[in-house]
């Protein structure tokens, strides 16, 4: 479906520039009731877009339109919001300027409000980057945001996760093709050699040591890794725009906490159940613990997964996904 | 210090080619003693040399010279035994041909028992990919070595280490002077970005939450990421052989146990100490249990370290290292 395209004019973000239409391309399900008080905001994450995110939300699950105001705003940079590939000189292309998650934040903030006239949000939840918004939410506007529900994601990229991350622009400018960014057609190389990245990274150790991998369908692990598998998010400056967002993550960097990660992460009063996935490589659980012994609301729940960072997202185990169903109905009933 | 030189004479590798002289590279500490019964083979790793292998070996270490002959060899493919940069056409640089550890074994057994007259090892120790070897001595060989002490390796490369070492091939074959493999200047680019691929995938997340690639000596993430460090094995084709041989590995891929992995591990009779490392992302702890599960005679202990792949290696945490020479010392006392 086609998003809806909220316009807030000019934008300053944390990359020193001022966008001079920053756009949020955003789609709703179910109805704002009259008190305004069932509004769930659901980020999407890197490489995803609004259609991504369809995959917890229906009648049958924890996220039903029938009862919530559900909103899925695109990341900026996921070529959806503001980005790279569809934002006009000065800032296309290798040109778009750094926008933080707090960018985003502040962005989400102004379509509720402005859009819809909503004030508190009932829950913010996210997956990978979506969850570190959720983080950013939930510190930054505190009274604004009942309830939120992070998951495979951390409140600030950690510096294993950025060295990761590296990798995955390399996979990017590495492309002969890739010219600095003015590439003229989409790349092949850059989107293969980053999948491999994900290959190995985003999945596990056990997942590959029980041939998962073959189940989905081949026959052989070279078979999996010369598979064609289309992303959502296909243009590379794109890609390097969220790189960065998701790098720069870190929900003390602004004013209020002044980069005091603890105080920040004691400054989230809402209700919070934080999931990691038991497997995960990048947002590995270690990172969970350590921030909800910072939140004075907040259950940690570890998604029993060998999926890796995958766990729970579309087309993975329907038991992990029923898990995150149940925490997100867990969270909404508190 | 320069190597001595075994030269086998033709030699038929499992790449299907034979090679004209292959040729080991090896060093020795100690002196054999009359009964033959004190040798120990050290093996080196990827990306390894002899000098590498230095760090355990001395008169205050369990691999005391004084009691031990300890002949340190080279890997296949590392540029001091035969590898892409040292052989002759037609078998030269890209045209080298897949090396196994079997081969390697192999040609190990050969020279101990023709150079050295050892029949029977007292131990073969190693580390990573030295430590595969070391599996596939005491599965092949069962009455030539007496013990094993493999760490942070395995007995065979799992699927998602394959899947890892696809990202260090792609770090050399990115390099746009690779010109598949006919480069005529040593790369810069390939290795810096294996640099990038071993920062990530070498040590762990708990490693950097806690900074100490900062107590390295350096300022700020960057400057880490952006040190200039050059490693022992300098030459792409010499890389990707040894790669291939890593992702090969499988002690049970042989006449002897036709691909049954669970009764190659049975077949090493010798006495085993199993050492991964607690936090080794790419030979986890997960597998070595399994492995020891399979052996008779092996004990499994597992490295206390945040350091990764690399806990025990050489310039880092002296009490890893102490560790790895504390199992040695146990191993030979069985």
């Amino acid at each position: 479906m086609a998003p809806e395209i909220f316009e807030l004019g000019p934008t300053a973000v944390e990359g020193g520039a001022t966008i001079p239409n920053l756009k949020l391309a955003y789609v709703t399900h179910g109805e704002l009731n009259a008190e305004k008080s069932n509004a769930i905001l659901f980020p999407t994450w890197f490489g995803g877009n609004h259609p991504s995110n369809a995959w917890i939300i229906g009648p049958d699950k924890a996220l039903d339109p029938s009862r919530y105001f559900i909103v899925v705003v695109n990341i900026i940079g996921n070529g959806q919001s503001s980005s790279p590939s569809n934002t006009p000189a000065p800032f296309d292309g290798p040109r778009f300027p750094y926008v933080s998650v707090l960018d985003n934040v502040k962005a989400q903030r102004r379509l509720m409000s402005e859009v819809f006239g909503v004030d508190v949000l009932k829950l913010v939840v996210g997956r990978s980057m979506g969850a570190q918004v959720a983080f950013q939410w939930g510190a930054y506007y505190p009274d604004k945001v009942e309830r939120i529900l992070p998951f495979v994601g951390s409140a600030r990229t950690s510096v294993h996760n950025y060295i990761f991350l590296e990798n995955v622009k390399t996979a990017m400018t590495s492309d002969p093709a890739f010219e600095d960014g003015e590439y003229k057609e989409p790349l092949t190389l850059a989107f293969r050699r980053m999948r491999l990245v994900f290959d190995s990274w985003g999945l596990s150790q056990a997942f590959y040591r029980q041939n998962l991998h073959l189940k989905m369908g081949f026959a052989t692990t070279r078979e999996y890794l010369d598979r064609v598998q289309p992303g959502a998010v296909t243009d590379a400056n794109n890609v390097l725009a969220q790189v960065a967002t998701w790098q720069g993550a870190d929900l003390s960097r602004n004013e209020l906490y002044g980069g005091d990660y603890a105080k920040a992460l004691a400054g989230i009063t809402a209700k919070a159940i934080v999931m990691p996935s038991r497997t995960d490589m990048y947002f590995p659980p270690e990172d969970s613990e350590i921030e909800v012994s910072h939140m004075p609301n907040a259950e940690l729940r570890v998604i029993p997964s060998v999926w890796g960072h995958r766990a729970g997202a579309p087309g993975t185990d329907p038991v992990d996904i029923a898990f995150v169903d149940q925490a997100v109905r867990d969270i909404l009933a508190r």
